[in-house]
């Protein structure tokens, strides 16, 4: 593995998994796999689990994390080629990028779309500049487009919980008061393509995806259908992306209630986190011995681990 | 000790302070108690003592020590059961407790009070949250009520300085602009009555602590017959309890000038800091010899080891 | 060294580069130098390369590195002697700066000047400060009137890319659309005094800086005649030093561009970065192979690394 900003990126999701599973058993077996080795995390956005369970994925490894909160911290970066910086952005993603590779060996982060430049949000800037100037490899902690971390993390827990060979897995959108971005969903659907599942995305008109990452997929407006003998429900909300970056519904019918659940094959409740209670989900469920949501959070950290082996592994 | 949140989750005063000493005399020696242990510090206030000296010490015992500022970095929380959340804030305590859990073995937390409520303020509602869905023992770097781990470096710097046997401890009210919490002045007063000391109470009129702490101690509001044989001036500013959150004086003639030291017992003077000068005590005052306001500072390194040590050796 | 926040405090600057020289070549070559010392980044202003390089350089010496900023995270700081500290400032820097240095053995200090108050500025009076009253060596990540990190790096820069004994070194001005302070230019003025080179400085009028600095220095308005044979062009704008942090011209004809570069002796291109595309330096000379940008913000690490070791084998 050479970068891992997109789910593409993976070569072999068995074998991630596997070393993931390996990892989670035994997080500390490998201290100097990372040593004298850096990992930069830098952050456009706010982060909690990502900011800590990369974090402490390096740490496990040995390695020694950075991390800067790039809009507060350092100086206002400019994407544009070619420009007259006579304005406000004080320095180009071209030095920054090269820089910032001078003194880390492995360089992740994270920036949120705009929800209201659809090109340049697709063109996935930020990352798609480090990608191009830097000299290390690059890490997505959350692009535009893709949370490619999120769906290892995504992917081990549905290995880890489910109870048959082909369990339906089903994506639902579900209310809530923001506009979100699509970048959890766009991966987790993604990710579930290269899984062993029976997979269906279910969510209200005008919600489609991107088709470039849906072709091929069961998609229905339906939910009580989509829920039907479901083994694992992944609820998430995201923005329209046809009438991009817009909220067109807050239909509460939509959230994952006990009696939604009871349509399912005892499925198991799983979300990203942050989750809105009582928009996305009822505390009744959330609170349920179904939700694995805390167990999914917990697996970001063998996830972060798995990847940044690889990539050691793969060198600088 | 499974948690630090309070001075009453000290169980023997003396065993706490004689490892503090302990540590100090040899800070680096169990570089191995805190291996691949990380220590979570969640700042939702300002912090340079605290903040500072907790890191080290979790970094003296082999510790990682992973900060954050939950305010700027993360996620708003929402702290009410059973809430909607349809409105600002992006993540319930209960996913954020949980999911820190599944990251850190230890988690530390600022959390300042309102001030205003004083309801809200006296249930601790943000450490108590973590004590209640955290599954790792919490440590308080300062709450709405207590501040242990400043009350333990204190407890430390006066066994190190007292020259009798029973020394006589005053804590003096003074004057400050702004409106100030009352953490600091509650968790030493619970410490002094742990203590081997003569401890009295001195402030104005409307300025009694929550009784809650303060009974059977000594208060007197005539600061001159407090300071009468004094060997220990610990001067700090609060509000006003029962006028909760009031300025209801600005009286300079509390502060504590070369004038009223000379009224001691040769006193040493103590303040937690960060302190106004020339507002709680005359730079004459802060900058002579008997005063140990660094020494005392220092202290919380060791004060904060002791306890990481002790949670660390009653497991997870 | 006992401490380091000015050019001057190099007692051998040939000493000094064999060191970061050395240091570069193998640069994980002394994991115990910094065992159990910790390294305080204290910052008050934005930082990229500052903050990364001077973390990175001490983890590389295996230290800790702890990074606070203090504007954000710390109290507000008063620096006035004997003032009644009844307004904004929350901690004096007496307090501030002994407190850090009991929790750290060497403290770096990013301060900025106003660009206001030139005697403020000139007093240095947050470094200062700090130098007064912390009991650990000082560095300083950029203070009003030096920067003199980034002109070790500069030197250790030119002296990799030199091709013959004595180059011609140029310390040009170049327009940008804010003011800038004057610590770097001063540093390298210093420092080209102390390397062997033949050091020419041109800017337009109005535009000299301090004499302190530049006496004996040659100095031209024309810069085309600087820039004849010359073997290194270090670009960067500054504030009029006379007509205090004023911005007198943003004259294009003194970007530094391809037609300019051809009147030199093919120079390498320096800058300290951040840089303002199309207004100091053309894309074209900047993304060109003369360009050693990148290089040099790489040496930043091993100038730090210099510095950290030098401050350990002789400090605290």
């Amino acid at each position: 593995m050479k970068k891992f900003t997109t789910v593409d990126d993976i070569q072999d999701l068995d074998d991630l998994l596997t070393l993931a599973k390996k990892i989670k058993a035994a997080p500390f077996a490998h201290p100097k796999k990372g040593k004298n080795k850096t990992l930069g995390l830098l952050f456009f956005n706010p982060s909690l689990r990502t900011r800590l369970s990369t974090q402490k994925a390096a740490l496990n490894l040995g390695m020694n994390a950075i991390v800067m909160n790039l809009n507060t911290e350092g100086w206002t970066l400019e994407f544009e080629e070619g420009i007259v910086m006579d304005g406000n952005s004080v320095e180009h993603i071209k030095e920054a990028a090269q820089v910032v590779s001078q003194y880390c060996d492995i360089i992740a982060i994270r920036s949120f779309p705009t929800l209201t430049d659809k090109q340049k949000d697709e063109e996935e800037h930020v990352i798609s500049a480090f990608l191009k100037y830097a000299a290390v490899p690059v890490i997505s902690l959350e692009g535009s487009s893709e949370h490619p971390l999120q769906a290892v993390a995504d992917a081990l827990t549905i290995a880890e919980y489910k109870t048959v060979q082909l369990p339906k897995v089903v994506l639902t959108w579900a209310p809530h008061p923001k506009a979100l971005p699509h970048a959890v969903p766009n991966s987790f659907v993604k990710m579930m393509q290269l899984a062993n599942v029976d997979f269906v995305i279910t969510h209200p008109e005008g919600y489609a995806l991107n088709t470039e990452f849906t072709n091929g997929v069961t998609i229905t407006q339906d939910q009580d259908e989509a829920f039907a003998n479901a083994d694992f429900i992944y609820a998430k909300n995201w923005s329209s992306y046809n009438d991009y970056g817009k909220i067109l519904s807050k239909d509460t019918s939509w959230t994952v209630t006990t009696e939604k659940m009871a349509l399912t094959n005892n499925a198991k409740f799983m979300h990203c986190l942050p989750v809105r209670r009582n928009m996305i989900v009822t505390d009744e469920v959330l609170d349920s011995d179904n939700s694995i949501v805390i167990a999914q959070a917990n697996n970001r950290t063998f996830a972060a681990q798995a990847v940044l082996t690889k990539l050691l592994d793969n060198g600088k």
